[in-house]
């Protein structure tokens, strides 16, 4: 297994290269003090970067769409406190000019990874796109998507794989270890793992973790709150504090063993 | 099976209610010649409307995209000389201003379903939107794109089933032919059927296009081409003028098995 | 489409050749009064063969397992009081002996297509195999299976397509109306349709039904009982008299609209 | 993650409990050297348990079947002459005596796991079962065909889980990575990983490999060969001695970091 993906520059933070890195944070930014305490935490067990969902894209339009703009200052604020750089999920590329100074990387979704006129468009942003692989999308269809970024001049690409769709109903999605190992073979480009999503299940995510490490990932994008039972989203496959620095306690004897380090600030 | 779906006004034309009609035309407006030539052979055939892409959402970003504005006036020239609607699809919320005196109805394609910010855009809209269920998303999730136009205020919706993404590759696409059944029970939208691209071979397509219709269906979108093998995308699935008439042969006695008519202008 | 499969004899019915067969009956035999009210009842409306299962697969330990051989004079008694034939699975190569002067026809079920065990020894059987396609059988694979019996010398060969298992959990199965038109232009064997398996709802079979006697299937394998709600087995999705008289009314309509006639005994 | 499944003796051999344990061997049993070669060299390297097939099921039926009942005496020469106990696949229930005194636990293949006959048939036999994971079985049927041995008499359960079918066509299979957490959370038994068949290419059975045992699994089944570009089955996806060499000196280091060791004979 390779470890010299090539580095990518996400505000103070590399992903890629030699070291695996922690990116961690809610689902949705719900408030300053969730997002406050979230980031503070996170960061005092081990993680690089920061992750956080303004703009929501979900299913049903009932549901709670994240905050919005409204989120922009608190995201700001968080920042630079805490002193680590922030990704979050683009979904309409008429956003791109006001999320340029909140986001360090912008993070194209599931859903949106065959959106080809936000790919277009996010191909002439000075900033790394976090492609994650569309649910339903086969590995050649994700390294399409990828193209549409690099012929479009943008060459800073983060893939992230986040769990596919098939027929088992016992967790949200299936993720595919597989994909893991062949886009380290195949791509120059740093490879993260979303287990949060690739379960579903915060009693999953651990194990799931461990593995995508073991598989041969750059890095992990994970979601954590203060207090799933409570989260405005997705707290079902949330880890809470305990759990998350259970976790960041087994992850450097892992990469140990593998011949890696976690990256340091 | 119910046949009692609400009518849609598409232009000129009806989809829904008693009658089943048929949307024809080429994947990918071409020229002029090759749509002119396409849009009054269907119509002397029974189409009552007209189909064509405008922005192609295409996998490979070295694929084909589809001539955009360039083609407007071509299908403005050709709907007014054959007079008949015209449906294509909406790929990026900044074109609909443009597209307004172009198409009679949006199409929101597969790849886009599940792109909210496109429909909350496409809600606002006075026109109709002929919405496809995306190649992987559930039957509830298609629905509840629908709530995503309906709680935005607009229901002049057109469901389209257009095949899912499954295990089997001895097709393009599995056409869910069980889909076309539930929606009739479940929605008061009219449902078309693509055979195109829900079998992605043009010889499975007569069988797979009457077999709609028997299943209920209130229509067909349908893709014919002067000259398929030629065609600039899509043409292993287009129907060439003579197969393309075999069927619309077939059609109204089929329906009228069924106590069902074709539409006519 | 072609319907000039190749006919296979099944006692004293024909599949295949140019008209369309229903075989019709319980998921499972559960009794004498039972089975025979049903045998009655869909010949009187049309059916040329029956249905029953004896010994029953089923995922589950605890579930009804079937009459097994218990049920053996209950079938006999009755085919010789209605006089159709009779096929129902056959799940041990250990059973095929005993078997053998009950069932006119085996019907190797869906979790068996990958039996190769089985298809062997029913190679060397002299009566009709019916081959359900296994529920994660692609095209390729169910063709594959078929050769198992030929290549061992039983040509006497039914298809029945059943549905496949997809990401969709809004019905049982997806039904593949591809597959019926592909193996009617790949095969020289006659298709059946199995619209109870393929939807696993009640509500959905007759439009499934008709839908793929639009797309060329040779006949119906079909789940009737006297009260389905109160069936030991498959109740969701088998038809009450009512509704399989509605769908009987029906077929000879549409088929006669695709130049097809209904089989006579 | 636990690591105290109920630990199962197959032969000399214990698999559960607190270590780790490998079974590699070659897809097939091809002839007294190939399997002696590859039996003492894994050995040599670690592994504590001998795979290899006899009975082969195979989609196509021109492929190669397997040497059957001529393996016999191989594989009791070659076990006594390395000393480790074998597993291999039984595909018909009528095989069970036969193969009594050759296999120290009876393989349940992917393809027969819904074979409920056969299970039952199984579930009377005093020999630890390996039952391998559906290809397309979902979490719970696995778990249902389980009840099949445990309700039969037979609690030796070992599982195995050994890739999913899925849209995916860049890997034969669809590790479920997923499915280890779940089995190692939810069942007694010991679990097993197969990355060769589910990956399908060797390039990527190491890093699944890892992956595995980092998820909590209890071992794996792997293949090996002396000469993997001839094997007369599956070389594409069994590892040549230098390799299988290498991941035997990562594994431990990887257990170690997880508080694990590798099992000794």
């Amino acid at each position: 297994m390779k470890h010299n993906s090539k580095p990518v520059k996400v505000g103070s933070s590399i992903v890629g290269g030699s070291a695996f890195t922690i990116w961690a944070g809610p689902c949705s930014v719900e408030s300053l003090s969730q997002f406050r305490e979230t980031a503070s935490q996170v960061k005092k067990l081990g993680a690089t970067g920061l992750r956080g969902g303004l703009f929501k894209l979900r299913t049903d339009p009932t549901a709670f769409q994240g905050l919005g703009r409204e989120a922009f200052e608190i995201v700001k604020t968080v920042k630079s406190e805490v002193g680590l750089p922030f990704v979050s999920e683009i979904t309409d590329p008429r956003e791109i000019g006001d999320m340029l100074d909140v986001v360090d990387a912008f993070q194209v979704g599931s859903r949106n990874m065959h959106n080809y006129a936000l790919l277009k468009e996010l191909a002439g942003v000075d900033k790394p796109i976090l492609l994650k692989r569309g649910f339903s999308a086969t590995f050649k269809e994700w390294m399409l998507a990828a193209d549409y970024l690099i012929k479009g001049g943008n060459d800073q690409i983060i893939l992230c794989e986040r769990g596919i769709r098939t027929f088992e109903t016992a967790t949200r999605n299936t993720f595919d270890i597989n994909a893991i190992a062949m886009a380290k073979l195949e791509t120059p480009f740093p490879v993260l793992a979303d287990p949060s999503h690739g379960t579903g299940q915060a009693r999953l995510v651990p194990a799931v973790a461990l593995a995508a490490a073991a598989a041969g990932a750059d890095g992990l994008l994970i979601e954590v709150h203060p207090d799933p039972a409570h989260a405005l989203s997705d707290g079902y496959q949330s880890l809470d504090f305990p759990t998350f620095a259970k976790l960041m306690g087994q992850m450097p004897k892992l990469l140990h063993a593998l011949d890696r380090d976690m990256a340091a600030l």
